[in-house]
């Protein structure tokens, strides 16, 4: 612990993997392209978690859980999802397995095998879908307002920490209305849900947007998704809600009574965000020394150290080092103190900065004289030393400065690093310096295609606030209604 | 929903499942063996989950996350382990579908075949002793304190909701420490955790004891459990919480540098509860007319149902209800207001009463007058009217009263479904009765193999708290040195 990292000037790759791994957030396991959360990365995300479970239940929607299989034929029964997503993925063949005739150790059993194959899971649409069916007879069982957190599988063939990994956590919420209006309000409620948890509790300034045709997922009508500038210039899309239109409910049959007295189809929606915003939140705010936390989802928002010569010393640090932490928890906040005597001030020190602990109290043998603290921010690396008590008293505006200052610099890079251009010239030399890039373009998959396999860059969506502003099409030279949000993406 | 259920005298098993279903907690999916826990069910489910969580990190857990896949040979590597758990298992053995050649689904693709196989995880310890192999050099790195939630899979031909199916969600705890007596010290630790939360959260008395040889946990060296008696006489594992000894250490080669300088294996254990808790939940309180749930695991602990014969009325009576929900709500209970015009009262009644809520509040125009509730208990189904700002005083105090009446109701229960035979033949008698049978047993593999062929009862556990009783095996007449626990179980 407490090693060195790698400068992301050098190499942002090998930065952000050894990042992980020395902070203690994950590594890889011994299965191919899974990881293990380790404690210290699962406290982050069960923080994450529990605040968007939060602002779903505020939303009206309930948790309940579908199974981890899902039988093969279900996959076929909407077209464009099987394209999507039958491809690559974890099939079950066979559900026992014997010993070898050797004795040496255990063979898949021939006489096991399924019927049917089963594949894991890698999106649940189908199989919640066909319980849909059961569950709704009438409008008056609608809207069904679910969501479950699960584990996904999707096999992956070059894998990273959180970015990409074949086997992932994830949230999949999923809603079925009576009317096509009620839908695109919950898909639209659900992107607006995403962004205030990603910026007012990751501290990173997203972009709302809609995909292109050929980037939305298999099997809805319409993707929305919030798009972040990670440090290297590259985009991450941070979460997307998708507007289903009737294709669900036509694949597994899920008809209604209207208030009207007829009979039609269920309009659907379905929204996720993963593990992968592990990855955003490690790439936004972390510099060579480690990770930055936004206090707001800590673990530990502070951390006191007490500094001391001889062991004879720490009894009097402690008395004083637990009163502050004591007042600061009464205060609502999330404190540790480590009084372990196995490690020197300077490597807990360089363990915390790399954990990315926001606020970290050191006292000494001359604070307690003083009645003092030396009180440093993660963030901007500022010390001061300061009346213990006003310590106290400050702490938690602190913390909420941190959490403004750091989502501030983020929205600074990202604003320094988004461009408008008119030319495919323009572009071709922008994208290289990374960034977001506001072009005009056709709205052709042609176009799109072109622009991705030249430059690399995506259209990463159409943005939703964007204002209309008729241009032309940097490639083509076809008219196009407004600028749309290019980047190379993770 | 509100449809009445079998009445559990007749038909014990139908009525459990006809509960299930009709109290919208789970149902059969398509997947074989594999349910769905809907709203409501999970609802309970992530309260249970809630507490339970806590109790593991105020004694010092963390949580973490080990991958799904466990390659087929780790599970080889403990010998009894694979013998336990080898054999029905789900077995992932290709990483991709391809569009089969009549383009009329998808079928298994040949070239995507596994070198090695992946086993749906059955329980984790290989996979995670394996990283700990990885984690643990010295006595300074231990205790290694962590837990997990996932889901894990069991090939099972006979099925039952929440008491047996082939996917279930659980937490599996794995510690790993310096000494023998610090493991067993944490195996008993977590036995009395899981004691504490079955017998106060669930209101469920539990025996606590040592599992036979012939039941323990397949690589553990001593497996803990509690037992709790269902109403149908039949007994339920609750919680398991094993010794591992050095068996997984010594299989996956994790030695640590001792305190003293030496080098030796790392001591272990693990312990585990799951969603077949919600079944014991279901089947030790509830009655013919529904679920009876506790008050500290009640989604809704109290329901407030407005009386009217117009609509007209009901703005009035809505106005004082909101009032007592929000007093309610500010003395931190959970409470629903259900002003559904949808529905009548008497449908509302019966489908609280279905699906448990502790405490119902009817309110109508008569109450308005006098400022009056009736006030109905879901466990003994009395109802009483009182002053309105009584009520709200009572409510707290009433629904710890329910949550220790079901309780002493479950208690007297088993005090009256226990007793002690001395002879094989009462034994035989005594078990068609159903119930807890304390006999003495000499302590051998062949008698409790005889015992099961032919009464189908197991030996629960050798109870810990019992005192020590010389005498003889009911079959074979040989010493014992104490009675053991019998029970036909699920």
């Amino acid at each position: 612990m407490a090693k060195a990292i790698p400068s992301k000037s050098e190499d942002y790759s090998l930065w952000y993997n050894e990042l992980v791994k020395k902070a203690e957030l994950a590594e890889n396991s011994p299965v191919r392209g899974c990881m293990v959360i380790k404690p210290y990365g699962f406290a982050i995300w069960e923080k994450m978690q529990r605040q968007m479970d939060d602002m779903f239940k505020e939303t009206g929607h309930s948790n309940a859980y579908f199974p981890l299989f899902i039988p093969k034929s279900y996959l076929s029964r909407e077209a464009d999802h099987v394209e999507g997503f039958a491809k690559e993925c974890a099939v079950v063949t066979h559900y026992r397995l014997k010993n070898s005739s050797d004795q040496t150790g255990v063979v898949v059993d021939p006489e096991a095998k399924l019927e049917e194959e089963l594949v894991v899971r890698p999106t649940s649409e189908t199989v919640i879908w066909d319980s849909y069916k059961n569950w709704i007879q009438s409008y008056r069982d609608l809207p069904l307002l679910l969501n479950q957190w699960a584990n996904v599988v999707r096999w992956e063939m070059r894998t990273r920490l959180f970015l990409r990994t074949s086997e992932f956590l994830w949230q999949e919420g999923h809603t079925a209305h009576a009317t096509k209006q009620e839908a695109i309000d919950e898909t639209i409620q659900m992107l607006n849900v995403y962004a205030d948890f990603v910026e007012n509790y990751m501290a990173t300034p997203v972009i709302k947007g809609l995909k292109t045709e050929s980037e939305k997922f298999a099997g809805a009508v319409d993707t929305y998704c919030i798009e972040a500038l990670m440090q290297d210039g590259k985009a991450l899309q941070a979460g997307t809600s998708h507007f289903l239109g009737q294709n669900f409910a036509k694949a597994f049959d899920v008809r209604f009574a209207t208030r009207e007295g007829h009979e039609d189809f269920v309009w659907g929606t379905s929204w996720g965000t993963s593990t992968r915003l592990m990855g955003a939140l490690i790439m936004v705010h972390s510099d060579d020394d480690g990770l930055i936390l936004p206090p707001k989802l800590a673990p530990d928002q502070v951390v006191i150290v007490p500094i001391y010569k001889g062991l004879d010393q720490l009894p009097a640090i402690s008395e004083v080092a637990s009163k502050i932490r004591d007042s600061l928890k009464a205060k609502g906040l999330t404190v540790k103190y480590d009084d372990r005597d196995s490690q020197k001030p300077g490597w807990k020190f360089a363990q915390y900065e790399l954990q990315g602990v926001p606020i970290r109290i050191a006292i000494g043998p001359r604070d307690l004289e003083n009645e003092t603290v030396e009180i440093a921010r993660r963030d901007t690396k500022e010390k001061v030393v300061m009346p213990r008590n006003e310590a106290i008293d400050k702490i938690p505006d602190l913390l909420d400065e941190i959490q403004d200052n750091i989502y501030q610099k983020a929205l600074n890079f990202r604003t320094e690093n988004t461009c408008h251009v008119e030319t495919y010239d323009e572009f071709r030399n922008k994208i290289e310096e990374g960034g977001f890039i506001y072009a005009h373009w056709d709205g052709t998959e042609e176009t799109e295609e072109k622009i991705k396999e030249e430059t690399k860059a995506t259209i990463r969506c159409i943005p939703l606030n964007s204002p209309e502003e008729s241009g032309k099409c940097m490639v083509t030279g076809k008219p196009s209604k407004q600028k749309v949000l290019f980047a190379r993406a993770y």
